[in-house]
């Protein structure tokens, strides 16, 4: 597949996104906009204890509720664990619970208050357990025991050396060792997850639901279900954000399913605003981060050690892998050249943790990005020299593998500074005013699931000219189907407006593993192309025959297709040539395939070693903040961020996630976090939950380096989570820069701040404050 | 494409409907049970004249009705003409109405009583003008002029001849002349047409209809709501019937179009029982046929001239395609030589007529086969002889160019003559009672549309095993989607259960002609035969790596995959084989493709020559009959078809295909047509409408010839129409045989048989009584 340097007509514009109209006029269908006849109203009922054997549960009360049409329990459903690595969790709570929120039983009833009612009548009778809130806690000997199979608590331990890390610190002329903690952020998605789930009278079962993946959701929650994954269709409806919390970890669309199969109805659930933060989108993973690093007197990086802790909540799912990228990611953003990573995932009777946007790059950013940060000042090297001095180039390959194809991460460092007018602002420096800096680097898909990171696509022409392009990679608000319209568009010359996208749909659209790992843009990318390209072929050789041409010399502009240079010569359109394709003997549509897999390799659990992504997308941030000295109040007066993501396919979009990703990352920074006590949390709604606002956000600079990745579609890589991940050590690192204080544990509130710059007024020989004990070796 | 002759698990098996479930639950989702979030309710204003000038139309006070969000009339709507072939209908009445119930202005509104009340204040003047409704007064000079362009009101002219029919009939020994008229027949599907219309904010616009043809309804109807067919989304909801009247002649869906656009909300318009009879499915186009066929000594058909004046009704459509198919189709089923056919399509002051199940073929049967029933006895022939001796054969060619592969019309003569007892019965007469026997041959699709006779499928096989057949065709409720899953389930070698048919969609499948001229079974049956032999070649494939053999080697049963001969030996599943293509370096997944396009030639409007069907399906009717000398009332006795339609893929099917054909046919003879006086129909409900009940049925014998046609999937053909075609006649000569009266004009009522029985007592030497006038001879 060439595809010819022509000017782009569609590629890199502002497109404004297809399915705008339909959102902003209230049309589009949300999983709450989804009647069925005779439908059911299921709730949840949710452990109100962190940790408890389940001795006894009535329903008998409940099920006499008139209206009530099932109450289940755990007898009721599949005696089977789930998960989407570690398969540790039940439908319903079996047993035991875990943690607070955890379900338990449901009720399915002819409305809301019927079901509330129900809820209300059913008795559980708890026999209380220690519970353990702490991963440090849960791992000494003695701690409460989560799950019976992992009497250490310890769900997942990675130990991986490249090099030889001793002897690079032993040459180091220096060395910076801190700990850190990142915070128990919650995804935040403003719709919550919901599902309708419709029995169909052959035993199948079809999912209405807000899934970024529907594909991998049908195979991983069949079994919880009970049914074969053939006999399940998902259909993803419109998706008001995920964030990775819409993976599908949760039991939402498990429980909606079994009161489906068990009423012989159509089932809704729909979360609660407090069910969702309690039990819907995992939090990130939490972790305590020890961070060593040695550098040479030049500041060449000769060695680091990451002893993480990570707190898995009480189920795994995704929560592993977090922790694995965070362990190594970094390797990838600074030639590293002598690395040891060791981590331990840690039970807790907590909510569990997962995936979310930036998965363990915002954590572990947090603490690597803020120890460069004091070595290059114990160095005397600017901060940003620094990072340039080591940034990651073309051809870079990490110590664990990833080959990184195109890089413009010293671009984006130089274009960050000049942006925001760095050094002038280092050099003129003004009391409690500071200018932080950091980078990281993410990826464009990652081979997770299977050994596959790919995608497959279908464009379809049909005889009126319209271009549908058939994937069930699907859309959750980050505005992928307009980049697939766009790319199908582009691809073939046609106008956007005659390309449409098909909802993602376990029945009609091709297999795909969905939203996450900032892969849609490349990985889909490329299958669309591929597909789009292949369409092409097939319309330019029936094309060429009517324009007794050959079909090299032809193009395609606007949907007309004319010879190259000639527009004005004898012409023909892509619905006529669609059109006549069909209706003739032995008729045919144009229908284009596309098959993409990335150059990657999946990773050995233990060794952990080789090409994870197909291209790697990288940025740079530059915070400059004041912090109010009476009030440790932190406010940021500006934001820049240079972003080599390739090609910028919609500069609309590509803005927009940057946006969206430097707002999520202030909120993770300065203001969220659960506020937990003995297990339960005390901030479940944003009231309490403090996203940051409109007026939280600084003046921003988001711009986009030059860049072209040779293996992406149009050049262009992955985007959507790199914007998150360096956010929360840029930040740091302007509050050290502005006051000395250097606060360890997120969030950075105006409490720490003004207690550090307490502490640091009575003990003004110690310029740094951790609220963290440095945690013990791991036993491993 | 090969299939091995192994013994079948699920073609010529008993399956049950695969949608069944759905719909005796109640959970198939009609077109009425589409809701959409601030949808309205349409109704439309119908002309109360058969043929009127407009002269003003006052919305005003309907537009002031609170609750009303739009009144529309041709003024709103293109100013355009559409139709089938012919385009001569509007959208709304344009200047004139040209038959009782033609759409005059339309309303939406929040509820139906406002839409009703609204309807009651739109203010119409309109000029009458004289009306004409006999076809025969449509043609005399100095009639009205229905549509100014057409002054002599013939919308089509058929003139054919083949061989030298005037020598043909000097040479005859024995020539018959009858003049036959056929009924104006409805539909009467139990669901009445209906749109959802739903706006989209980007100008696109979706219609749930429940159309037997989703493609090119769309291709057809979007100049008329005036929109670009891609931006109009078709999706075909469940349809409670069609039988050729929801192919999408009429105004129901455009209308809605107009006003979704019109008031950007989704409307519906659900016609009333009323509005179906008025306009809705068209009726049978009503046929005055007279034939004139010569005969040797022997039986030998030696020329056949139809000379057929047919009523189109205001508008034309597909009427002319049915004109064309009774005025030369009947040649297929007997071996004529010589053949003239000539045919006025005239345009009345009544509803529009069109395509019914049988289309031209039980009018041309009504009459042909009752003049060889006449010809029969004065030569003294038994009726079924002179069947049987003139049968066509396999490999016959008609006059008109149509290429019999398999036939088993003799073999179907010959059981049914067994199977009903017919040679007895015709020994031992009783009075009253009598038999008759006819013949008749469909198509199995026609190369109608395009020069195109073909259907695209994809057969998709995912990670779970899933099968998903992919089609564009549809199902309006005659068992095709159960078909579909039959040949994609044997042709794979997969339990039927592991295959689901997706719904028609423009979207999302690929383009179809949809349900019409008994096309599905064997049109799109080859084409899902061979995306899914496509899907299994590729299964093989790999499957073959696995098991380190060939793939000519393998075979599939019931979704294991082995070496054939060794069911023990190393075997793999399909679904197996799925996934591992999937989840692997350049995984990929299994997407059968299926073409096929029949071996059929377009026809000349003028010529009329060529093959039209890639396969013919073949039938013998007995009927049995007692009359009731003193009222007229016809009793039937017994009824027995025997049908060729090649291998029966589905025998519940096929039974319930010929018993529904038959009870349609029953009431096309004795019970049914319009009663229409001054252009208004009297008998617009299912009170007044006689449609046959259970009680009205004979006991049946249906079966089924040992057939296999060469060219179909699994050596099938159609069925779906065959059945209706010889009812009529059959009856007709039974009637004859039982008490010597033939009645000349459907239905059959005992009234007529009375009144006929009366004459003959009257003037003994009359032996039939026809109520018609001859027809004038042709003018061209």
């Amino acid at each position: 597949m060439a595809v010819a340097p022509k000017p782009h007509t569609i590629i890199g514009h502002r497109v404004p996104r297809i399915d705008a109209g339909e959102k902003v006029t209230g049309a589009a269908r949300y999983v709450a906009d989804i009647k069925r006849p005779g439908m059911l109203v299921g709730r949840i009922l949710r452990s109100p204890l962190p940790h408890a054997r389940i001795v006894r549960i009535d329903t008998s009360r409940a099920q006499r509720v008139p209206g009530v049409r099932a109450v289940i329990t755990a007898a009721d459903a599949p005696a089977v664990r789930w998960g989407a690595w570690t398969k540790d969790q039940y439908p319903l709570a079996t047993g035991k619970v875990r943690y607070v929120g955890e379900e338990i039983a449901a009720v399915a009833a002819v409305d809301e208050a019927t079901a509330e009612e129900a809820l209300a009548l059913i008795e559980v009778e708890y026999e209380e357990l220690p519970a353990v809130f702490d991963p440090l806690e849960a791992m000494q000997p003695g701690a409460p025991v989560i799950h019976d199979e992992r009497p250490d608590n310890i769900a997942l331990v990675i130990d991986v050396e490249r090099g030889d890390v001793e002897a690079a610190f032993a040459r180091s002329y220096l060395i910076v060792e801190e700990t850190f903690q990142s915070a128990l952020q919650w995804p935040a998605p403003i719709e919550t997850i919901g599902t309708v789930a419709e029995p169909h009278p052959d035993g199948r079962l079809t999912l209405y639901t807000n899934t970024q993946t529907p594909f991998m959701a049908r195979d991983r929650i069949a079994p919880a279900i009970g049914v074969r994954p053939q006999d399940l269709r998902i259909i993803q409806t419109y998706v008001g954000g995920g964030f990775g919390g819409k993976s599908n970890d949760d039991n939402n669309a498990i429980v909606a399913g079994l009161l489906a199969r068990r009423t012989g109805r159509p089932v809704r659930i729909i979360n609660t605003r407090e069910e969702d933060f309690l039990a819907g989108p995992r939090p990130r993973v939490p972790m305590r981060i020890r961070v060593k690093i040695g550098l040479s007197r030049e500041g060449d990086l000769l060695a680091k050690h990451l002893y993480t802790i990570a707190d898995n909540g009480a189920y795994s799912a995704k929560a592993g892998a977090v922790t694995g990228v965070a362990a190594l990611r970094h390797d990838t953003t600074l030639k590293w050249q002598n690395v040891k990573s060791q981590a331990l995932l840690v039970y807790t009777n907590k909510a569990p943790t997962g995936a979310f946007r930036g998965f363990g790059n915002p954590s572990a950013s947090w603490a690597v990005e803020q120890a460069l940060d004091i070595a290059a000042e114990r160095l005397g090297i600017d901060p940003l020299d620094l990072l340039r001095k080591n940034a990651c180039t073309p051809g870079y390959v990490s110590p664990h593998g990833n080959r990184v194809t195109s890089c413009e991460l010293i671009q984006c460092i130089d274009r960050a500074a000049e942006l925001s007018g760095y050094r002038e602002k280092r050099a003129r420096r003004r009391p409690f005013i500071g200018i932080g800096v950091s980078a990281s680097a993410h990826v464009s898909g990652k081979r997770h699931f299977g050994d596959w990171d790919g995608s497959l696509a279908q464009v379809k022409i049909d005889e009126s000219g319209q271009v549908t392009v058939l994937t069930g990679e699907g859309e959750i608000g980050q505005g992928a189907s307009t980049l697939f319209a766009q790319l199908a568009a582009e691809t073939l010359g046609v106008p956007l407006e005659d390309v449409r996208v098909a909802q993602a749909d376990t029945d009609t659209t091709l297999f795909a593993q969905g939203a996450y790992a900032s892969r849609l843009a490349y990985v889909a990318g490329n299958a669309i192309v591929r597909a789009a390209a292949d369409a092409r072929d097939k319309l330019l050789a029936l094309a060429a025959d009517e324009l007794e041409a050959s079909a090299g010399d032809l193009e395609i502009q606007n949907g007309k297709i004319f010879v190259r240079g000639a527009p004005d010569s004898r012409s023909t359109t892509v619905a006529e040539v669609a059109k006549k394709a069909l209706f003739r003997r032995g008729g045919t549509m144009i229908v284009g395939r596309g098959e993409f897999d990335s150059d990657t390799e999946s990773h050995d659990p233990k060794e952990r070693y080789g090409n994870e992504s197909g291209a790697y997308n990288f940025g740079c941030h530059i915070a400059e903040v004041a912090v109010d000295p009476d009030t440790g109040q932190v406010r940021l007066l500006s934001y820049t961020t240079v972003s080599d993501c390739g090609t910028v396919l919609n500069p609309i979009g590509a803005e927009g996630q940057v946006e969206g990703a430097i707002a999520q990352g202030i909120g993770y920074t300065l203001s969220e976090g659960f506020v937990i006590d003995e297990g339960k949390i005390l901030n479940p709604n944003f009231s309490d939950y403090r996203l940051p606002t409109c007026a939280d956000m600084p003046p921003l600079q988001r711009a986009f380096a030059d860049s072209y990745e040779p293996t992406g579609p149009f050049g262009a890589k992955g985007l959507g989570e790199l914007g998150m991940d360096p956010v929360a050590p840029a930040i740091g690192n302007a509050i050290a820069d502005a006051c000395g204080v250097r606060i360890h544990d997120l969030p950075i509130t105006a409490e720490k701040v003004w207690r550090a710059l307490r502490a640091r007024a009575e003990h003004p020989t110690e310029t740094t404050v951790s609220h963290d004990a440095p945690p013990t070796e791991p036993s491993s």
